[in-house]
């Protein structure tokens, strides 16, 4: 149950021991808060090489974080401090930033809220001065929460947003920044209310939405419940999430969201409108002539297109397809060579689809691949006598 | 690409080739519409042993699905098939429905449409004999279709309602239910009206919030989306499901869905509303004082209630879980003794949450674990020198 060492990850250079560099000290980073993200952070800090110390005002959480590999819970000397994060919920962060500038003289200190405009704000009232505060958040995180489901790959391959204010320190910019690195987190710098208005869109929205869907759930019937499947699952899976944790979120970050929250509302009223117009079209019709109501169709056709704007798992730009068309052989299991045949060209198929040539009375599958496998695959299949369009 | 034998089933009674028992001759299916679902079904019944024939507007269709198992193109004999099923989109489904009772005359008919109600009353209005039909509803899919996706374990402990209507013989229920049978599905009966209900509430509502969210995005910044996570992507994969087909089943379903839709509305009314409060409460107090407001945090804890509501993987009922309260020891590494033990105890732990005794200065894990194994556990970590709360 000790975080495992994180895969595929270059060991960072300042943990070189060849025997001709120069050794740089480890960088010391002390982590207030070990919940979930405390946790794994430490863990991933730790395996990259950081001497890690942990506070919690909940000594358990600190020592089982300490226990999984997290780091320690003796105390730092102050002024070797290099970083200081705060990890506490929202509403003690202001407070725990303010004390960590001050107790760690010498450290930068960022935090890991998912609010990132308010707290700049709040710091800036209290007068503090803040060249070594550079705010930042983790996209990663769990419906769990606690340091025992804490992992030391959480932030692999996850956006990290780190957000700059104008009197930030660039040597405070590169210590927060070389965290994320050594996280094997994808770096993303951004302003702190763009920040704040992106993960309204792309993370407190579709919470309230889930939450929504998931409290709505409370009046269906249990037999109507034995109809559930996968969908509804999906769609609730994050309204299970810690409801402190979210109600401080979502309260901080309310100005971001109301005017998303309102889109979405409109929305549905317009849905409901649409739908409206079905009560006088029973039987039949109902059946019949339901799909030439272009509204509806319209609005889930953008729903189609919005799922595709979304960064595959790895953060890329959704990729351009080509499609390779072969004539769809009239055998049985013939299908099941022309795809070992594709396969053995070593190219990823990314969707098929059939077609259908009515006059002719053949079929197609067009098979989508990336435009860079695209010729490869075409040559395999024409050499395995397959009847390739040009 | 050939769909894989199903594993874990038992072979179908019918199918007994011992030679003392009497042999029936395999049933016959004939399956109209060979999309992701008509198609799998195919595969499904005929690794049961049932004659499957296949029949589709789009003979590329057909034959792609048979290349895949599913069966043969070559049409039965009308009086001999046993089942005909209707697996089109809704808006043909009547008609479909209408012919098959009439090609095959002595076949019981069903259909796997996602609507019930509407369904059966457009067929009692054409003045059909009806005593033959017995609707039905698989709760499987995906958000590809067309046969190239068909799977033979698709509907592998997946509920399957079925809906007769007061004329349906018995012995048509008995093919119905047979056919769920030999997919491996979970048999739900069910009143048609009822089962409208039952989909609009935990399939057709969170199919229109996953749309919207979805559609909503093509407001968003790409810049934006660069911070998205698994949350969103888990929120809008269904999105992603065939507008076509989708604006069908909601229309057909627009009654029962319209008093689910304005309730989901009227709690995000609520909702923008109670965020509303937030707009004078700026800095400091944003983040210092935004867990009071008690609207918000019910909302999100009634989420959290909905969740666990829903059935589990295998369509169980919840469990109902014990803890099993362990002293938290202070050496490093003892957690993953700890977890080792119980693991070796071959319990399933649940949960995990960790208790803080702040008087005495000590943390417990509290594992939660199935009534049945608690005592086990307790009696192991207690054997294994662990402080064990009795």
């Amino acid at each position: 149950m000790t975080c495992p060492p994180p895969e595929h990850r270059p060991p960072p250079e300042r943990r070189s021991s060849s025997p001709s560099a120069p050794s740089c000290p480890s960088p010391t980073a002390i982590i207030i808060g070990t919940g979930l993200v405390g946790a794994s952070l430490g863990c991933a800090l730790s395996a990259a090489g950081w001497q890690v110390h942990l506070r919690d005002r909940t000594i358990s959480h600190a020592r089982v974080a300490a226990s999984l590999g997290a780091g320690t819970i003796a105390p730092p000397i102050r002024t070797e401090v290099t970083l200081a994060v705060a990890a506490v919920p929202p509403a003690a962060l202001v407070d725990v930033i303010v004390e960590a500038l001050s107790d760690y003289p010498l450290a930068t200190v960022t935090d890991v809220g998912s609010v990132k405009g308010p707290v700049l704000r709040s710091l800036q009232e209290r007068g503090v001065e803040l060249a070594r505060y550079v705010g930042s958040h983790p996209m990663a995180g769990s419906q769990h929460s606690g340091p025992v489901t804490a992992r030391v790959e959480l932030f692999s391959d996850r956006s990290w947003a780190v957000t700059p204010h104008p009197t930030s320190l660039p040597e405070s910019i590169a210590v927060v920044e070389q965290m994320v690195a050594d996280c094997g987190a994808r770096l993303v710098r951004m302003d702190a209310d763009d920040h704040d208005t992106a993960v309204a869109q792309v993370s407190h929205l579709p919470h309230l939405l889930s939450a929504v869907m998931a409290a709505h759930l409370i009046e269906v019937p249990a037999g109507h419940l034995q109809l559930a499947g996968q969908g509804l699952r999906d769609v609730t899976r994050i309204a299970s999430g810690d409801p402190s944790l979210w109600g401080q979120i979502v309260s901080a970050n309310a100005d971001a969201l109301r005017p998303e929250l309102r889109a979405v509302t409109q929305r549905l009223v317009q849905l409901i409108e649409a739908l409206g117009d079905t009560a006088d079209v029973a039987g039949d019709q109902a059946c019949g002539q339901v799909d030439s109501r272009p509204w509806l169709r319209t609005q889930l056709e953008a729903g189609v297109q919005g799922t595709r704007r979304i960064p595959g798992k790895h953060g890329m730009a959704p990729q351009s397809y080509l499609q390779v068309v072969v004539e769809i052989p009239d055998a049985p299991g013939a299908l099941a060579r022309l795809f070992a045949d594709a396969s053995r060209a070593g190219v990823n198929i990314e969707d098929v689809r059939i077609e259908h040539d009515q006059v002719r009375e053949v079929g197609y599958l067009a098979l989508w691949v990336t435009a860079a496998q695209a010729s490869g695959l075409r040559t395999a299949m024409a050499a395995g006598g397959w009847q390739v369009q040009p």
